[in-house]
């Protein structure tokens, strides 16, 4: 597989409130259709990744609305899966290619999240669980402090090794205009903030975000003015049961390891290859179970692995060098998008103040709900 | 493009106060499986198409829900696009196909309409249309009611021409066990009943719908036990602006036209090749447009075409024969897939008291809203 990211964009992550959706689906998409160098005409298709505007406002087809916003009167689509809806789409825009239907791409991940009673918030997010949570009255930090209640019991993972991941993401986001957050914050702050869910502190969970991330993907082949070419070498989608409680395992995302074999298999790269990485960071614990999960080091050691620096820029594996999902944002199904941005972004060497050097092979793992679906891809100059 | 449909399954389609959503996407799911005679191991992806269940009531990553109870752990999506979604489902499950990353895929379109007021189903169906659109107080009857006075007016279409829309539909369910509505009536009926919307009567708007449509596709060659094989040739999406106020014009859809010109490309065939199509007749003005924008007939003479019995069973080209939206009813995500599975068990010979003789090629067209979204396939055998 080898398909070009031909142009990348990216909205500031925040509280935007004077821009609605499609104003932020738009200005992400613009960009990276200029970044692309490609007309308006050149694009074939458009693939929306969205989860809650249909819910708390009452606007469906989005592929079809953001198209014809940009000119666009060929395909489009929207898809969905929770949190991971962005990957996805990247995911299915990469089939359309692959299968010779459409030549250039557009994906664009978009949320606008914080127009509404953090109640409706709250309540829409927990869409993406089962009924049986829903029900018992779970929301997703309670859903993720029991994995990482789980995770302490048996492998003695401790709060300050949540508070490292905290800690990390937030320095790498005060390196990043685009982050909601671009500031630092000490382990002390991070390990002292109000418990919103033991044993999770406000700083293990990540934000309510509005923005948008969009790519331009091409099987043609195109010279970018400047920089590496990148290229996405693995794709690959594994599922889950919706609810936790159906699981084999507290302790590990299942699909992260299915979807990441595959996506290894496609690029032809192994573990060592990987130079940069973007994860699902939603709360801290998924940071240190995806470390575990896609094979950077040993199950019950990724507490230890992101607290000694592996994965802070300089490190051996920098992780999150947006800022992740807790320091740069969460705009849910924008996120997925946003990682293949930021890596893309490291890959042509364009990340100035926080490029990692010598970054040529990087991952992006997008996790929906507690892991009922998980997309990996692999990128490469 | 030779995409086998393996397998087809299908719900009654009505009131189903019995079964939840799951319930319906699992029994059609099941019926298509076994019909492809693949096992659930050889399903690598699943791919749902639902509008409106994540809105009524509150279950996101559908793709992954209905996966893991079928036991199935690949790949899963879900697809929204109003009421294309189940068209929009097959046409990407296909360029997973064409692309190589899948070998079997399995489609499921599903709706649980009834279980929320009548309030609440008519306002998120309003998803489908613009924002202008609901804050002017527009419902879809309204919507598609402009189009069919502009329609009158230019062409001289009749409140009977309409009509005769549904009685046709109403026959065809008539022999359809599935249909919400397996009843005849009269044009007398029809054109009588309480005005809705002038110039739509009751009988002029399909229903509320609960039900679930799916297939199983494959690129491989595998016989089926029994009649032809049926393939997909074409395949074909076009977008057009949300709102109906931002066309140029009223007197059609213009996606239809340009989806139908790829598709029939695609599949190397010509408008006299069609011996069968089932087309979106979510009101009875849009099944006229269909006729026309698809090129059955000139603009202007849809009605009159459809009137002289051309597209009833027996006539030249057989439109909806499962009863179509109206009769057979429009759980909307569904529909799109439906259409698949109606045109393919005619294709198959197995339509028994509704059978089209000699049908080798036919054609679905899915609308999404009021034209924003539309997709056609063709089918052959």
């Amino acid at each position: 597989m080898r398909i070009k990211v031909l142009g990348i964009g990216l909205t500031k992550f925040g509280e935007l409130w004077n821009k609605d959706l499609l104003d932020l689906a738009l200005e992400a998409s613009s960009e990276a259709i200029n970044d692309s160098r490609l007309t308006i005409n050149e694009i074939d298709a458009v693939f929306v990744a969205n989860m809650i505007y249909g819910k708390l406002s009452n606007q469906d087809q989005l592929g079809a609305l953001v198209a014809s916003n940009l000119g666009i009167k060929g395909a489009s689509f929207k898809v969905e899966a929770a949190c991971a809806s962005g990957g996805l789409a990247i995911h299915l825009a990469i089939q359309s290619l692959l299968a010779g239907t459409y030549k250039n791409v557009l994906v664009v991940g978009v949320e606008k999240m914080t127009d509404h009673t953090i109640t409706e918030i709250t309540s829409a997010l927990m869409g993406a669980g089962s009924q049986d949570e829903r029900k018992a009255g779970l929301t997703f930090p309670g859903l993720y402090a029991l994995m990482a209640k789980a995770h302490m019991d048996k492998f003695g993972t401790t709060k300050k090794h949540l508070a490292s991941v905290s800690v990390k993401n937030h320095f790498h986001a005060s390196l990043n205009e685009k982050a909601q957050f671009p500031f630092e914050i000490t382990l002390d702050k991070a390990m002292n903030s109000p418990e919103i869910c033991a044993p999770f502190t406000l700083f293990d969970a990540s934000p309510i975000t509005d923005g948008a991330s969009a790519v331009v993907l091409s099987l043609e082949d195109r010279s970018l003015p400047s920089g590496r070419q990148v290229y996405i070498s693995g794709s690959a989608v594994a599922s889950d049961t919706v609810g936790l409680c159906q699981r084999d395992s507290l302790i590990e995302i299942a699909a992260t390891k299915r979807a990441a074999q595959m996506a290894f298999k496609q690029a032809g790269v192994e573990h060592q290859d990987i130079k940069i990485a973007e994860v699902h960071d939603c709360f801290t614990i998924a940071e240190i179970l995806a470390m575990e999960d896609l094979g950077f080091c040993k199950k019950g050691e990724g507490g230890e692995f992101i607290a000694k620096g592996a994965t802070r820029l300089g490190g051996l594996l920098p992780v999150n060098t947006s800022g992740g999902l807790k320091a740069c944002g969460h705009p849910v199904a924008a996120t997925g998008v946003k990682q293949i941005v930021e890596v893309t972004q490291q890959l042509r060497g364009h990340s100035s103040n926080r490029q990692v050097s010598g970054a040529n092979v990087g991952l992006t793992q997008n996790v929906g709900g507690t892991g009922a679906t998980v997309v990996i891809h692999v990128l490469q100059t």
